[in-house]
């Protein structure tokens, strides 16, 4: 089947141009002016509106088993909510307990994920070391289109890598032509600020940040990349929150070294006073880790994408319900991390970003998808429109105008970070490998129609 | 005329993969796989070779009238060695005298471009300012295609451009779209410094380096970066010489201004030691403006390409014979400042920038034409091997050798700052407009074929 | 006369330590355990509290003809003010019209501070350039005890010096063993947006910060600071008010540049949200140049304090009364500049700076007292408590409250940045070369007894 | 006894001034012009000198056991070595085994220290944790004069303290009122690197720098200042060695952060150049950690005291005989980390300091002497000419000239990395506690005259 997406701007993250966009099967067939729709396709008006490669949200958890209990949303509910946000791929992580043998854990998460709706492939998160991970890193790229390994540096007596896991691990990645991704926190740090606060009474929502400050995830990230620019591989540091971090990102890609960073929407748009708030269910809805951050910090983000110095957008969707957060009731320690997004990303960034002059629409493109297709090495398959690349299309119209309400969010968990805003900017139709999936404010996602995605390897990277 | 690139890998500022290229009168008209020649096409087998977006100079001086005398290469015989090196486009300078009417100048430097081999454009200097200015720079950018103006900051007692100017030209800019561009000194400073050594006796080549140092450029970097940050207009600091300007940008980058640099052939590998040497016509050869630095500052200016913080390069091609060169004879103040470079660029950035692994080759296409066009706003006429762009390709050999010699050049002037470098990655063809001008060694330039190449306006942004 | 200081902590830049003081005359005679009481001495009981330096205000404006008015305190009341601050000494500024003869115009302040209370010393501004001010920079250091020179980046049309002048006059300084000091704000950018925001409407005191962003700041200090370090002379950057600027300080001097830099108790202490009052008398109160700035920029200039980047705190005490500022009521570019501190500097600093933990007493001294007498070259006469200095001396006590307002304040101006401000640590004992001037509430201030400092040369330095 | 020195130029950090200086027993009793000589006091004529308060480094290994052996110089031939070189105190250091017992390890090198002809404290390594280690910290800031305490981020396997100790060790220091010190170099990596180095066959002390390269060493810098910030205590980084070191040093400074660095003279003035001798005992000669670097580094160390972003200069004086290097002939891993340099840093950082204009006296003072009194808390007893403070004093002649070496110093060890290089600006006399100790190129010293110097705790200082 086909479909004609008519009369828009076709937006790429190197330049927008008026262009129809033909598709067949789930490819882009051809883009070009007054193309003809075939027999029996399906065509769409994108008159006035601008016609996108589809989101990629590399930072995603469905189905997560964290803290002792599961996200609320599973691979179809969450990747559905992505679809009707204008989002088509995720990248979502596979962790495994320490010991746990990785393949066995990368099956179980392709397992969960069969029910997916829309594209998603995974970074495989590497807990503990012995000689079966470093054998089984080699298995995952070469036969399971894994190319990224992630490392959480928090999480202390849980899943923290420490610098041997570091070292030994990169090292491992770029032998294989994968790329290490962190999450930057110093797990001593929170851990024992943790404490501390537990000590002191200080046990409510309005502690979790206290326990983060930015100079914990600042060192983390400098460490990281120390690590990175001394074994000669490339690094991804995932949701960098604040001004610190991205400075280490900047000086260190200001010395020539190969560094992504990666933006949450929600770090650039929510800011840290929802931790005052008395409502427990509302300061800990937005319990997440790293935390949200002052204005400052978000101006010091949304100029790291502006500067190229952040490359990325995500959400760490990671769903957990009123009743799940409750677990943290007399200790914020216990609060399970965790905040949706993937349905919003795209509306709140267009709105906060393309709306106020911070981004063209080209690098509205770049940062919501042709940047995570590239670091990632699935492009031009994704993160493009163009002939040839996977029929992933969002029509956005610039001045259809949405009130974001966990009362009409398709994600689960009855909660949302974006709660009552007013966003312009929205996604008309969105197109997931040939289909429309979301249209007129319908959602048509279908149980299973998602395919896992592999992602090859770079060519094995000598250090410099 | 067709023309058919076969066997081929493409190489695009987004990525690089196996394809063929046809091209009909002027344009490109295909990219893809196994394409089919045209009857009567000429095929060109690119077996084991990169096929690349020609070369864009963003930086010449052809014909200039400079110090009280002329460059030895005028148009013709500047594009020409251009297009010997891969390079079919370059932007050159219109620079009006203080009170020279801009039309007038900018008529002049038109009808001498006529005879351009290869395809030209202009930036239009503004050295003086009243009223007839202002309006000049609005019929220039409405009628005349051009989209950026420069400012020399240096040159006192000539064409230097005070802050009063600076301020509005800059503010001029940004209402009709064009993009201000400066040359970085502190005029005074420079002035003051070159009075000092001449007055100590210090009047050889080896003093010009002394009379211009870092702090100086970097002064005028960030003035001129301040200045339009707080109008709110991007800018484009041309010749980027030494890390402290870099990190000047660098700097704006981070706070998200719109801020690109442009980094010099010459800089990235030629260092100061050149001005050392006891040969007057070796040493004076080597002078112009900002000097040659030491390798501190040529690893800054590559870490700048690589972290994105530099975004073009260009060579300053402003050639002048030995004869010229020696007005300085006895006062290095009166050297005319240049030195040639549009034919080596592209091989001397590939083999210190790919060979080293500091670039990717779709890293030396954005840093050799794919920026320079979308700064500038001829993109993707121009930057990109695709269909419906012009036919400017160059034939890439990774494994080609040359040694670059004055004696072999095809720009006059008689002197090469490369001198006796041996390059690996040569071109072997070069097509402009759809015609072959370069191919197994021989140069069929043909005067008057270049066409000058209209930049629309950006739309008009308004300050945040 | 003797007087004997019984029972405190002296505290000095380098240590505190108990210890009991003597005077005798206008010195300082001993200094150790269990002093005796000479016949006739006056005991002061400083039990529990610091004994400390006179502070040193090195920025302010009596007796100012400025923007077409005079100051409302001339050298007496001013002075005064500042003994009941805990001030014993100013550096006040000799500001010659436009070619106006310097040794005249010093002569003319001179005269002016004939009635001062305390002591004072003069900065002398360079506010033009031809021979004779180059001679008579020379006779001013050689006869008159000037070793500073100051240097208006601001105010075109008026006092501006251009880069030509500042280049010409640093030099001069280097050479004479003076110090140059700027007022680092852009001139010309000033003037283009105080012009586009009259031609707004935009008219009221709201639009003072407006027209002089950080930027604008940063962008000048930046350039003298190149000058400087290009010359090789040491500089002094007066009112540093935001982040940026020192930002470009502390660059400088983390590349060994010797620069020093100021901070205003108002700055420190007072952020930029008094101009949005919709009461033009107070938000015209308010107006001086740079302008009060955001919480930001306040926590900056607390780090450079503590960390070593700033040195000095004054006030830039220039007081205009409610009628003055008037003259700006339908132009904000007509208010005339300034606000007064002399009297409060030294109890705002001690209660948000060593209240707070931010310094520590010894800290205290060196940025109130000790790092002005040692950049302009008058310590140990002033600037510590010890044998042989000059008996300027307050006694501070710690636990004692003070709530400023203009209705107590003793300067005049009728107007105080700081009402209402409850200060925990303030002076009750000043005396002033070694006569008790501020003693139990009472200020015995007389005119006339303040002494002109001579500050020698500080031995030529040539330039590395 | 007295000793009265005449005629020379006092130097301390805050001034220099022309005085003579007289003591009585161990102490300064007499600062001031013409004082008179009591009967029996000695007369030391210092006519055209500089007296300054002898040299504190704090940095030494006297009678170390490392890495399978002992340092050749005890606490006696090490400190003597001291005096000839106008150091009157060391502050050298305690290391336990891991599991050692702290009071036993600080008992054990008290002894050893008992023959010291020199003044010395010591620093406590804290190389393991638990319980007792928390008491014994208490126990040695009450009970031992112990304010500071030692942490090793490399030397992995062996000494080298996690990141849990860190801050464990980091709190309770600041609970006692004692400064933590960190060795910082990265461990895993080092280790890493080692492993690779050798699997590669680089087993020549060629591969000791490329295991130890910048990036390591900031790394551990960066992430001991972050656990010291967090935690609100100061931090002491110890042989800062590259210019990113200095740059987290400087970076944490100018946020306010209380961040102290100490350089080594052998870092100031000897480069990487000495690694790629053939010769082993030169190369391995010159084996410690951090090794030394390339003159970029040492520029940025310069300048790092200059702008007051270093404070401290040392040693690490820690001294292996050539048989003592050889143990790692085949693996340079196994050459025991150490220079000597006690008795040559006054001269080296005088004439590459002082006599190059990088320093002024005062500033040579304050980084030799009165910044380690200060940040180590034995100020004003130690680190100031004045009266009232321990008679260790240097006369110091700023014409006189030595040539360094091996052959003609007092340390042992056989071996000099400043071998060669003649120095203007000798020590003519040291004063060690009021007794003549260094005269007319004589060596006074008496085993066992060093006195043990308690160091009080600060005042605990709350977090803010």
């Amino acid at each position: 089947m086909s479909i004609l997406i008519r009369g828009g701007t076709v937006v790429n993250a190197d330049r927008a141009f008026r262009a129809d966009v033909l598709t067949d099967g789930d490819k882009v067939v051809a883009v070009g002016p007054n193309l003809e729709a075939p027999a029996g396709a399906r065509v769409i008006d994108a008159g006035g509106q601008y016609v996108m490669p589809g989101g990629i949200d590399p930072h995603t958890h469905m189905n997560l088993p964290f803290m002792g209990t599961v996200t609320q949303d599973d691979f179809f509910t969450g990747t559905a909510a992505g679809l009707a946000g204008g989002n088509t791929t995720i990248i979502d992580f596979v962790i495994p307990n320490p010991q746990q043998n990785l393949i066995e854990a990368y099956q179980q998460w392709r397992g969960w994920a069969q029910k997916a709706a829309g594209d998603y492939t995974f970074h495989v998160a590497i807990t503990w070391w012995d000689d079966t991970v470093h054998r089984d890193m080699g298995i995952l790229v070469r036969d399971h289109g894994v190319n990224s390994f992630k490392h959480f540096m928090a999480y202390k007596n849980a899943i923290m890598a420490d610098d041997e896991t570091l070292v030994k691990s990169f090292r491992r990645a770029l032998e294989l032509g994968a790329i290490p991704t962190v999450h930057a926190e110093n797990g001593e740090l929170v851990y024992q600020l943790q404490q501390d606060l537990l000590k002191r009474g200080l046990t409510g929502p309005s502690s979790h940040p206290l326990s983060r400050p930015p100079m914990v995830e600042a060192e983390a990230a400098n460490r990281a990349i120390a690590i990175a620019g001394v074994l000669g591989t490339p690094v991804y540091i995932v949701h960098v929150s604040c001004a610190e971090s991205l400075e280490a990102i900047t000086r260190a890609r200001a010395n020539g070294q190969r560094v992504y960073g990666e933006a949450l929407a929600g770090h650039l748009i929510v800011d840290d006073s929802v931790y005052a708030s008395p409502d427990f269910d509302f300061a800990a809805g937005h319990v997440m880790s790293p935390p949200f951050r002052s204005k400052h910090h978000q101006d010091a983000l949304w100029h790291g994408l502006q500067g190229g110095n952040l490359h990325t957008t995500a959400t760490d969707h990671c769903t957990f319900c009123a009743e799940q957060k409750a677990a943290g009731k007399n200790d914020f320690t216990k609060i399970p991390n965790g905040c949706a997004g993937v349905e919003d990303r795209m509306a709140v960034i267009w709105d906060a970003g393309v709306n106020t002059g911070r981004l063209t629409p080209s690098e509205f493109v770049k940062v919501t998808s042709a940047n995570a297709a590239q670091i990632f090495n699935i492009y031009p398959r994704k993160g493009v429109v163009a002939v040839g690349a996977d029929a992933d299309i969002v029509v956005w119209d610039p001045e259809g105008q949405r009130t974001i309400s966990a009362k009409t969010q398709h994600n689960k968990g009855g909660f949302n970070v974006f709660e009552g805003r007013t966003v312009k900017g929205i996604p008309t139709t969105t197109v997931a490998a040939g289909k429309v999936v979301w249209h007129g404010g319908q959602l048509m996602a279908v149980e299973g129609a998602g395919r896992h995605i592999d992602r090859p390897a770079f060519a094995p990277v000598s250090a410099k």
